[in-house]
């Protein structure tokens, strides 16, 4: 599968400002970037750093003025999907290091509090059979609702209010899977069937690979069902939508628009 | 700067159960372990990954019935400590990109609601100045009361409250530097001034290099006042408390006892 | 249904400070006092003025050191129950005046975030069938645990934690029945089957009387099936647990001790 | 004074929908309503009930589609205002039971949570020159921003973030006196000097009369420093704004224009 990505935004600074952005398709084993091609005026300062987990890459910047942002990629993906639920839960002991972070609580995942419901809601269940009845509910019990959520509204509130945005949808699960113990990580992504067409964010939770070798592996999951694994573009990953804005200035910025496309290219 | 350290403590789990153990003094260039001993009882399972920022590590264990965990260690640190208030800020576009992850919001630290108190209290004041004053002002204005704060109690309730322990004094600093836009962690330690004697926790605070090298480095910062940074040990950094807790259970455990010593063995 | 009640109370006060008491059985209609007897130290002040709606008495007291309070009352019940499955709702603009601030959301009690979940939970249950599907909602997904809320605690954390003590349950009640446009309130009261014995608190909601007169009643409802509503003395009414406290101080108070028992005399 | 008074406001329901409103500018000692005129389409019901503290009414209605509120009013008013530095605190021991409601937490409110704070910052002040630093410190504090604060907004979240519009003014003003042990309510209001010109809140504080009689009167606070007590007309009080909405509908409302304007017609 190859997939197309254009995305364009321009933003207005109001003297020099450090900028990061995270906005470019990573370069991983399951997707390669064909080509590549991000524009933008020149600027005062450009670094590019390793983003978390090493998945992707963060740019910083130093600009003023009037700034436009201009990107164009095509990715082949040779993600190999997974029948989620046939999958077992790895045990917490034998958890890589790395994964640790993502069983704990975080800004907007506050998973300690749902011990509860999870364990009366899903505790029948186990392993990945778990983890889809997770994004079932999600489904079945949020609205997706543009404007309805903000930057404060934790998966706490979207629980309560039933309602958000791929953010908020994403939130819950990961908040959910945390509080059975499972890692659980945010992933941003472009994906071709989410519409309106624009950034999308979805979860991502780690579980025992099948064939007993004690590792294991991350799975997507998308509680809004508009981000199919075999066509979904990862951008980066982290606790949560704290972690990977694809825009954050230090400094007043003055946001002007966004355009993204992302179209299948060839099977 | 010689520390000797101890740390005992007993907890009952009801079955078999897995367990995160973080309570080891971590190996840094800063601290030299000399000695150390970890006793457990037998256990089904053991294995010890690395730690956040690859900082000490984390101990798994899966145990069942009545469990005891005795450490003793003697750790000599050579840690330049800094006058904090001569150094810089690090322009945000320089930073490492393993610091970027310590600009955002945490689970106890919602640093982007104080971008407006920390710009009317502080801003007059630049890099280690404005760090220092962030340490005076919570020294001063909230007060150590143990039992005031709980596992849901986060950074703007301690703000609000004006009270709380260790935990808390590092949540308010911790979120009053990232609204500043410094990179700031969470750090568990050992210190021998700690009154009454337990786990201590502290902020640490990334600053610019004195030497025009362009690198950085991070800082302690307590606002209790009870950890020098020339006798503290460290154990782990994270985000918040929500990523260094000394014990984590999956599944239910009765926490029993804990004993923790701390004491200069030789200057 | 003759009801004995006892209630004996002490603690301690660091200098002359302002009490308010609310703990004595309410004169009504629907309950009768046959026998009263408060008994406290002297105090420095005294006097007795009218609670919420009107229904039973505060207590304001000056006093210091030690603090006494032993009550004795027996209460006629003759409440006429109904079976609330049977009610309708009364249209919102018919309701008097004096229940429309039980409408609004109060402090432990956010009803305008419930919004979503009730409609999708009980949109196909009308009036006292609703109430009564809340009450088992409640009584099914919560779960009866003393100490895992505090004065904090509202009933969003309730409803996400799905625990709580009777105030919980109280508050999630009121919450949801406000948020389908029920005026409901909380009532402190003394029943015989709470156990351990204690005051207790439950909801009320305002339901349309089945005579076609236009006018409405408060109808008693329990999520924890303790409080038969035949054999309920109420002691008062309010918001939510913010305005019902049996002891507020003004003041530093140390809680001593406290003694609640509640039998029936004769049916 | 005389003060001219005209409200418009239009909105759209889908279906019958009742519908309360709290508008009018409400009869009072201090405050004379030398006409009025309250002009609405015909709608199918229409009921006038006293509002709380029995200031000023609420208004029900059941209406659908189109709907327009027209209001015109002259009232005079002739409020003795006080130099509050000069008045005294009411012990709570003697306050009357109307007002006890007033000390407690409200949903927007909380003001059990700032004893330490308002302790350490007023404590050294008594009385209505309590009252007036807790103005001024809200004045100095926090910046007029609209749109930086929601329906879910609470004096908590509003002294964090030192913004808000003068509702989250009212919240932090009724929030700290509470704290420190007076009633304080919240109060919409027409005034000429509010700008844009809009329905307005303010706080409202009891105090003890200078003449030594026991009484008390509730006294305007604005830390907005729009509203001169001389030149306000009161609509209506409650805890918080959660009480006094202008408007309120018990279903789907799409609300489309308002216009308020208020003059001074003669000294």
């Amino acid at each position: 599968m190859v997939i197309d990505i254009s995305a364009h935004f321009t933003f207005e600074l109001n003297g020099p400002t450090d900028i990061l952005l995270q906005y470019e398709a990573a370069e991983l084993p399951e997707q390669s970037i064909l080509s590549t091609n991000s524009q933008f005026d020149t600027s005062d300062y450009f670094a590019r750093v390793a983003a978390q987990d090493s998945i992707g890459t963060r740019i910083w910047m130093r600009k003023d003025g009037h700034c436009e942002v201009d990107y164009k990629a095509r990715v082949a993906i040779h993600r190999i999907t997974a029948d989620l639920s046939t999958l077992d839960m790895m045990e917490q002991h034998k958890l890589p290091g790395e994964t640790i972070q993502y069983l704990f609580d975080s800004r907007y995942c506050p998973a300690e509090r749902f011990h509860s419901f999870v364990e009366t809601q899903f505790g029948d269940l186990t392993g990945g059979a778990k983890i889809v009845a997770m994004r079932d509910w999600v489904a079945e019990n949020m609205s997706y609702e543009p404007g309805s959520s903000n930057a404060n509204t934790t998966a706490l509130d979207s629980f309560v209010e039933r309602r958000g945005i791929c953010r908020d949808y994403a939130h819950v699960i990961v908040t959910m899977a945390r509080a059975c113990g499972f890692p659980a990580r945010y992933v941003s992504v472009y994906a071709p069937d989410v519409s309106p067409p624009d950034f999308h964010a979805i979860a991502e939770v780690f579980l025992a690979d099948p064939d007993d070798s004690g590792s294991g592996t991350w799975h997507m999951v998308d509680g809004t069902f508009m981000a199919d694994p075999s066509k979904t573009v990862k951008i980066g990953v982290g606790r949560d939508a704290a972690d990977v804005s694809f825009l954050t200035s230090f400094g007043l910025c003055n946001f002007k628009e966004k355009t993204v496309t992302t179209e299948v290219f060839s099977d």
